[in-house]
């Protein structure tokens, strides 16, 4: 199939080919979940470690939990601060021990960018990066670009809006790079303040602060979460002036192009990145196809890193 | 099978014929729990998640997890104070994202009365209450029916009396009215200020502050669990007073019919509501007999609500 | 097979051909974790509940929850300080419970020793002491000896050292007697305050506090973990002194046979027990074996214990 990567931690060294074989893959699964028996024994007896360390991540460690139960793996929960930490092992040490269990797979969520990376260099499975500090976080830029492909039925020459705390975003480090692969003209649009320093180098074309005179142009607004406290530096003293300026509302509706779609990485703040009507429209929102999206990416990739055959996918 | 419920929330709106048919399904399923593998692949590929939140609850959420490895299910665990309501997300947002993971059934214990109701309107799928604040726990009437009805022989006509704080118990919520629907004669047993302001409402057809002369009339006597800060407000001081005017123990036996067998919901204040000589007596205790039933039980209702067919039951 | 045991709680129960038994059928599931679908159908419909108490142990946790899943069991964690302690529950009661739930097998790890042994008392099934207080490992003895056996071709007849906290240890509770059942000359090496009061009775050959002098006689050095807060009483204030004297480092290599091998239980104190020279050497350290070596002894005890019959190993 010319895949031949091992891991996924860094989406800049994936190809447009090795992304939209993912896609397509995805779609593949897209079946799997919507019979009456959800399962596939593709990866039976295969043993997948999820490491989540240190933030909480109900909705990305649920999502790959889900995953991994529908290819049929085996699942070992190993993390919180509750681990060998608490005897003062390295991550060396700990990486060690668990391939030694003969595991398949780690899929690592950390604070510290950089953590995927050490993890593939000492261990001989294959690693996905779940979201390491403000770094990276792959699978959530795969999940992004397969509900934007399916909405609007190509990536290619779309413009993509991202609005938000750009900065500061574990989201934007991977999707911004992604889109740009995948052929999507890409702005950045927020407060000076939460701009970041180099966005052509994050793969952006354009950067403004005007949300309002952005949006005639854009097939796709994605809103990025944001944090209050993020905001203390900057202009905003608080979320609803945040808000007034860079949420997606209903007033704001009326400056949209007719087909425009609207995402969002959850969990949303209600109110402030998005309004009710924004964020359950009907035709614009596909925020819950997003989280579906989550499933079927994280299958594929699980199925693509190790090695999947063609007829392991819908038997 | 005439079984039209999509969810198990509030036990007053089945019918006689809709709980004996969960009894007799639960039946059913005994001789899967009694073989050497214990297990059905009947709802292989559902994938049900256990929402317990807020309260500790280890027997109920133990007996769900084996009854959902008994049917083959994929089950997500989620809850705790580690979810969503970290990152400020509404209930009804996170039931949405879960149902987006095209999940098939919630169990739900929160202490909240009414949530899982609301969380039965919000998402598409099957919910059971497993306990939701001292509203209901219809699971537990079930398998206290079961356990009645496996040691009588018959529901229709027993005289069965609850004794200890009916004012506050989860379980009685339930277990009351569905010992009413199925042909019972409930007598509540309790001190003044722990016997509810409206019995006749709950289900009960007789009243009494006096165990030792209601005790010979009754074919089964429900033992509810006492809680010691629920005392402060009752003529009784300590648990002692308490235990010697409502607990049943070797002393009161002779008030006894010589059929007369005795239930509790678990676990058991030794000493309080129960002595040794009860809580182990070979023919009048049930109390592991329920815990039993609580497998064979849930099994029955998540296969019934989940739409099983005929030779799911053993296959 | 002659296997008779119930319970994996005292290794000194066990017979050289008892222990044996046990190494070979470890022997046999190698070939299960050493291909593609690292699983068999062996134990499908058992439930086996992990009981982990009190203390952290992620290294013995995961390895039996592995070894399950690798077996097809069906398990359920229960413990920490969260369960039924909450409500008060006495031991026996708890176990009666799960025993209810018609499970097959407890795994307990608890910081009072003793407690294995009562939960095999209360309850109908099988108990694996996991660990308790610093009475007994038997597991980690087995995968110990397996370690052993597989680099030395024999068990009979060999020389070993085991160096460190031995009066503190619970690896030395079960490690020892099991070497002397199979017929290895042991000799425990410590600093005075940390040798147990009655050697022989553990079933040790030698005794001394000279590390340097022994070593050249040994084909086994095991060290044993040391933790800061034992040395507080004794002639060494500080690890580093303690490392002085019996750490196994690179200096000391010259003084070990050409032939002889390094044992620990881990997780390793890099730069205490061992510095890295002697942790990572490929030749000598047998570590990564032994975490290895932990599934397949705990897979064997789990079907041994349960009565596995001589197809279910590989099919």
């Amino acid at each position: 199939m010319g895949f031949h990567h091992r891991h996924l931690i860094d989406i800049r060294e994936y190809s447009a080919d090795d992304i939209m074989l993912m896609l397509q893959t995805a779609e593949r699964f897209r079946s799997v979940n919507e019979r009456r028996v959800k399962k596939v024994p593709t990866l039976k007896g295969f043993t997948v470690v999820n490491m989540f360390f240190n933030e909480p991540s109900t909705r990305t460690r649920s999502s790959f939990e889900i995953a991994e139960k529908r290819l049929s793996c085996d699942s070992l929960n190993f993390g919180g601060s509750s681990t060998s930490s608490v005897k003062g092992e390295s991550l060396k040490d700990t990486v060690e021990t668990l391939c030694a269990y003969k595991i398949d797979m780690i899929i690592v969520r950390d604070k510290h960018a950089g953590v995927p990376h050490q993890i593939a260099e000492t261990s001989g499975v294959s690693v996905i990066d779940a979201g390491d500090g403000k770094h990276q976080h792959p699978t959530q830029a795969l999940l992004d670009l397969y509900s934007i492909w399916q909405a609007k039925g190509t990536l290619d020459g779309l413009k993509v809006g991202v609005v938000g705390d750009v900065a500061h975003s574990r989201v934007c480090g991977s999707l911004v790079p992604a889109l740009n692969t995948m052929g999507c003209e890409v702005t950045l649009i927020a407060p000076p303040t939460l701009l970041p320093a180099a966005p052509e180098a994050l793969g952006a074309h354009h950067v403004t602060s005007n949300l309002d005179e952005a949006l005639g142009e854009l097939d796709v607004v994605y809103m990025l979460r944001i944090q209050q406290e993020r905001l203390e530096n900057s202009p905003f003293p608080n979320l609803r002036e945040y808000s007034m300026l860079y949420g997606l509302n209903e007033k704001r509706d009326k400056l949209l192009r007719p087909d425009a779609i609207v995402c969002h990485p959850g969990p949303i703040n209600r109110g402030v990145e998005l309004d009710d009507f924004m964020a359950d429209h009907p035709q614009r929102s596909v925020i819950l196809d997003q989280v579906y999206a989550g499933i079927l990416v994280r299958m594929a990739a699980m199925y693509l890193l190790l090695g999947g055959s063609e007829d392991g996918l819908t038997a």
